[in-house]
C-alpha cells in the first residue's frame, strides 16, 4: 500500500500514519519527495483497511498495491481451471455452447429446445425456472415445476442443465435438479446467495454485475471460493452505459483481461449483452475470437411467442446456422467447438 | 404503446402486429406515414409485452407510452406520502436527519453516537448490524448482537432505528428490533428480499441501485408496495460513473425528478454519494436545497478508528456544526429541520 | 413523431399541440386512450423541433419516430459503401489492416515502421503529426515535419497514409500529404472541422467520440456528408465507462449495430479501445469476427521507447505474428485479409 | 510515481526500470515486499511518461503521485481566484447569476431578455451566436449578426456578455464583442481553441466535457492558463450517464471537489445539467447550497417559441420568481446573491 500525504503535511500527521502502520504489524517506509511525502508499506496490506488511512489527517490518497482477491487470482494457478459441468469440461481446449430459452414455459417447450440445441451442437442446456423480473407484474417463472421440466429435458437429451437460483432458501432445491447454478447479474453482490452456493460443490455460473468492475467481479467469485467451492465459471453479459440502441454494452475486453487476472474460465452471453436478436450471431463469433471459453445463448423454438426476452432470443434454426460459423472461428483461434 | 415498423415493411408483417394486438384484447390504430407505418395501441399496454412486439418481423422499435409502475406513481396520489418511522414523519414539512455509524461496533459506540446525534438534532438512528461487503475477508457486522445494541441505543435516546436487512430469512428477526428496514444499493433488485419486506408493514428505506434508472428504482418500490406495504421511503445514494475522485456520483437531479414521478418521500445519502468526508457537508446542504425530505449521514465519535467507511464518515462534532447550517438552508427553501 | 400528453391534460393544451403541428405543415392524429391522449404526427417530422413540443404545457414526452440522419442511413443505400483510400478499398470483401505509430517521431522511425507493417500485410499507414494531448506539457507532435516524413514513408513503401487533423486551418495542408484524414475522438463533435473536411473529397476516418451514442456518431458522419464528401469510414475506438483496468471499453456491439443503421464501412481500433498492449491481439481477432471492415493498430519498432501511447502499442514483430491469425479469422467469417 | 512490478518479476526487468528512471534524472527507490517489488520515484515525475514505464516488461501498473496540472491546482494559490467579467467579480463573496437565451434569435429578443434578466438580478448576459448543433440540419446561430445584437443588449442594459466561440479563427472577432468567451462541453478538449483563447486576456468560461474526469477538466484549464491567460472560470454542466429521464446528470459533487483541487471559481449550469425546465429551479438552489460561485441559466421571454433548447429554458417570469429563493439559500450558506 502506498499512502500519499498532502503537500505540506504536518510532521505529526506523517508520524501518526507511520505508527498506525506499525501498530498493524507492518513496516512503513517514508519517501520524502520534493513536493510530497509518500509512505510505502512493506508486508501484507490486505490486513489493513484502505479507508482507515484515507480517513487520517493530511492523507491525500491511498493506493493499494496488491489485488484484494487471492483464490480467484491468476497468481494462485498458472493454467486456466477446467470446471466439469455434468461431465462437460468448461475452460479446456473446447469452447462450449450453452443454449436454451430464457424461461422454462412448459415441458414440451424445454424438451423440444433441448433436442434441437443438442442436435445443433450445444453441450449444456440453460433455462430459467425462477425469473428475477424488473417489474412485479411480469411473468416470474414456473419455479419448482420448471425445475422438473428441466430434469426431464436432461433425461431426454443427456444435456447437463444450468439454471438460475435467486433465493438462498432455494439452493438445496435447485441443487437436486441442476448441474450448475446460475447467479444472475442482479445477484452478483448478493453475498448471502454467494456464500450459500459456496457451501455446495456444484459448479456456479457467475454473471458479471451490469455495474461491476473486474475487481468486484473477481471478489464475487472469491466469496464463493472462500466458502470451499472452487467450481466457478465467470460470464460477461454486458454492462450498462449511456448507449440506448442496445440493452447493454457487451464488454469483450473482459475476456482477455479476466484471463490475465484470473485462472477461472470465462463465458460470454451475447443475448443479454446486446438485447437484440439481430446482433447475437456477430457477437457470438466475436466472443469466441476474443478467447472466451464458450457462449451462452437464449434459444427458443418460436422466439416471437416466448414469454420473456423475445427480442434477444434466436430460433433453434438460427442456432443450427450459427454453429458451423462458430466452429470455424474457434478453429481459427486454435480452439475446438462442436462435434 | 407505439410500434414503429421498418421502412418498406411487408403488408403481412403489419397485419401480424395488428392481429397480435387484437388478440391481446387491445385496439390497434395504424398510421401510414411517408416513410414508415406506425401502429398505435389503444388500451392498457401493461397487459402486453414490449419484447414480444420487438421480436416480430419488420418491427423497428417499440415505444411504451405508460409508466410501468402504478402504486408508486405520482398519478396515484397528488401529495407526497408521509411515512411514520417510530413516530417520526418522513415526507412532511420537516426535513429529517438520520445519523449513525456505518457499522455497529459495540454497545458503547452506538449508544454514544446515538446520544450525540440526538443532541445535535438527528431524528432517527442508523447503524449496520449486517454488512454486505465487497470482499469476503472484510468485517461483516455484529449481526444479532448488533441489533440488540441498536435496541439499547433506542431505549437510551428515544431515537427510532433503521438498519439494513440483507437476507430474506432475517426479515422477522430484524423487524423485532428495527423501526425501519434498509434495503441497500446492491439489493435494490433482490426481488425476494423486496417481497419479504413487502409482507410486513414496517417502513422500508429503499436505496437506489448504483446502476438503476429512475424507472427501475420506482419499480423496486412497486415490488414492495404490491405485496401490501405502502411505507416506502426512497434514497438517492450516488450512481457509478467514470469519475474516480469520488466513490460515486451523487445524482441530485433524482430529487426533483422523483418528485415529479412519484409520491414517495426521497432522502439523500451524501456519505456514500461522495465517499469523501470532506464533501459530505456541502452535499448535505445541496440535498436539502434540492428539495429532499432529509439526509442520511454516516457519523462516528472517532471516524479514524471506525471499522468501515472511515473515509466517508464525519465526526459527531462535525454533525453538530453542520446542523444549524442545514436548518438555515431548509428554512430558505420553506422547510423546517431540527429543533 | 409521437407526442404523449400528461394524464388529465387540459383540452386547450391538446389543441395547442395540434395546431402547432398543423402550423408546421404536418398532420396531427389524436389518439384518445384510457389514461392519456397521444398525438401522432404524419409527415416529415425532421422539419419540427422535438424540444418545442417538449416545452409545451401538459406534454409528458416526445418520441421521434424517424432517424435524424439521412445520407449516412442504411435506408439510403442497400449495400455497404466501398471507400477507396489511395487505391485501397475499405468496406469491400477484404478486411484492411491500418498500422503505424501513435506519433511520427522521426523519418527513420516512420519509414522503418511502414516497411515492416507493409511486409506483415498492412494496407495503409497511420501516424500522428498533430497530436491532441490531454495535458499541455505533453509532446504535441512534429506537425508539418511529421507530414513530410509520412509522405516519405508512402513513397518508400507504397502504403497510403492516414493522419489526424485537429485544426480547421490545417485541412488543406494535411490534404497535400495525406490520403485520408483522421478525425479523433475528441473532435467527433468539432463541427467546424467536420464541415471543413466535408468540403474536400479526401476520405475521412471518423472516430467515435468516447461519449457518443450511435445516433450522434452517425450525425457526425452526416455533417461531413452533407457538405458533399461521401467518403466517410467510421471507427469504433472504445467508450468511457466505470471500468478502470482498461483505458476504454471497446464496444464491439457497435460493429453489427452500425451495419444495421448505416451503409458506411466501420473499422475498429483495439489499441485505444483497450489501452493495454496485452489485450490488443485478442480484441483485433474479435473485431474481425464481429464483422468489422478492418482494424487500425498502433505499431512501433520499439514500443518501450515510443514517445506516446507506449503502453498500448504493439511491436512490428507482434504485428507479423498477429496477421496470419487475423487472416484465419477473416476467412472463417467469409472475408479476406492480407495477401 | 510508484511502479508496481509483477509477482516474480525478473531481476533484469527491475534493473531496467531503475536505470530508465535514473536516465530521466530522477531517483529510484526499490521496495522489496513479500509478494512484489515496488519502485518509488523521487523527483518531479511530471518529466516522465507513465506510459513508458507501463510498457516495460514485468511492470504491473504505474501509479502517479502528483497531479498533472500546476497552474490550476489549489496548491498554487490558497484562496479562490476572483475573475472580473466586465467589472463583475466571479469567485468572490457574491454568487452571480448569468442568464440569457440559448441562442440569440433577434435584437429584440436578446434586448428584452437582457432587460428582464437584469431587472430580476442577473449580473451577466449569456446568448449563443455560434451554435454547435448535434445535427447538420439544425439552426446554427446568427453568427456575426448575433454578436452585434449581444453588444446592443450590453449597451442597453449594462450587463457584460458571455458567448460561445467554436472556431479558433473566430477568437478575435468574438473578443471584439464579448466580455467572456464560453468554451462548450464538446470543445473542452479542442486544444487548438483552448490555446487560442489562452493567448488573449479575456475571461474564459470553460464548460466540463460531458465525459471528462475532474483531472481532465483541470488539465483543459491548464491549457488556457499555460498560454498566459489566468482568467478561467469552470462550469459543471452535467455528465452523460445511463439515466435517460434527464438529458445529463448534473454532478454537484464537482463543486466541493473542484474547490479542493483548484483555486479557480466554479459555476453550475442546471439548464443543460438536467435538460428539463421543471428541474431547473431545484437544481439552481442545490448548486448555490453546494458552494458554487454562481449559476448560468437559459432564460427566454417565450420559451415555447425558442429556436433551441426550448425544453430546458425557463421564462423571464420564472427567473424573477427564482431569484429571491436563490438569495435566501445563498445567505443561508454565507454568500450574497443579487441586490
Amino acid at each position: 500500500m502506498i499512502i500519499v500525504m498532502r503537500e505540506g503535511a504536518a510532521r505529526e500527521s506523517i508520524d501518526r500514519v507511520m505508527s498506525r502502520i506499525g501498530a498493524d504489524g507492518l513496516k512503513p517506509v517514508p519517501l520524502v519527495g520534493v513536493e510530497r511525502t509518500v509512505i510505502a508499506v512493506i508486508g501484507d496490506e490486505r490486513k489493513m483497511f484502505v479507508e482507515t488511512f484515507a480517513a487520517m489527517p493530511d492523507v491525500e490518497k491511498v493506493m493499494p498495491v496488491l489485488r484484494p482477491y487471492k483464490l480467484a487470482a491468476r497468481e494462485s494457478r498458472p493454467t486456466t481451471s477446467v470446471i466439469k459441468v455434468g461431465g462437460i469440461p468448461v475452460g479446456g481446449p473446447e469452447c462450449v455452447v450453452i443454449a436454451g430459452p430464457c424461461a422454462v414455459e412448459s415441458e414440451e417447450q424445454i424438451v423440444e429446445t433441448a433436442r434441437r440445441a443438442r442436435d445443433a451442437g450445444a453441450r449444456i442446456l440453460r433455462g430459467g425456472a425462477f425469473k428475477p423480473r424488473t417489474g412485479p407484474y411480469d411473468f416470474q417463472g414456473l419455479r419448482a415445476e420448471g425445475l422438473r421440466h428441466l430434469a426431464t429435458a436432461r433425461t431426454e437429451t443427456g444435456l447437463p442443465v444450468v439454471t438460475e437460483v435467486v433465493d438462498p432458501r432455494d439452493v438445496s432445491l435447485v441443487a437436486e435438479y441442476a448441474d450448475m447454478f446460475q447467479i444472475g447479474t442482479r445477484n452478483m453482490q448478493n453475498y448471502l446467495l454467494l456464500k450459500e452456493v459456496g457451501q455446495t460443490r456444484l459448479p456456479v455460473l457467475l454473471k458479471r454485475g451490469m455495474h461491476a468492475r473486474y475487481t468486484e467481479f473477481l471478489l464475487a467469485a472469491e466469496y464463493v471460493m472462500s466458502e470451499g467451492n472452487p467450481n466457478v465459471v465467470l460470464c460477461e453479459r454486458g454492462i450498462r452505459t449511456f448507449e440506448t440502441y442496445t440493452r447493454n454494452t457487451l464488454d469483450l475486453n473482459a475476456v482477455p483481461a479476466i484471463r490475465e487476472l484470473s485462472h477461472l474460465p470465462i463465458l460470454v452471453d451475447p443475448s443479454h449483452g446486446t438485447g437484440r436478436r439481430s446482433l447475437v450471431s456477430s457477437m457470438s463469433l466475436a466472443a469466441v475470437a476474443s478467447g472466451a471459453d464458450g457462449v451462452i445463448l437464449e434459444v427458443h423454438p418460436d422466439p416471437e411467442n416466448a414469454l420473456t426476452d423475445a427480442d434477444q432470443t434466436i430460433s433453434c434454426a438460427d442456432l443450427a446456422t450459427l454453429m458451423p460459423r462458430l466452429s470455424a472461428v474457434a478453429a481459427a483461434v486454435g480452439r475446438k467447438l462442436g462435434a
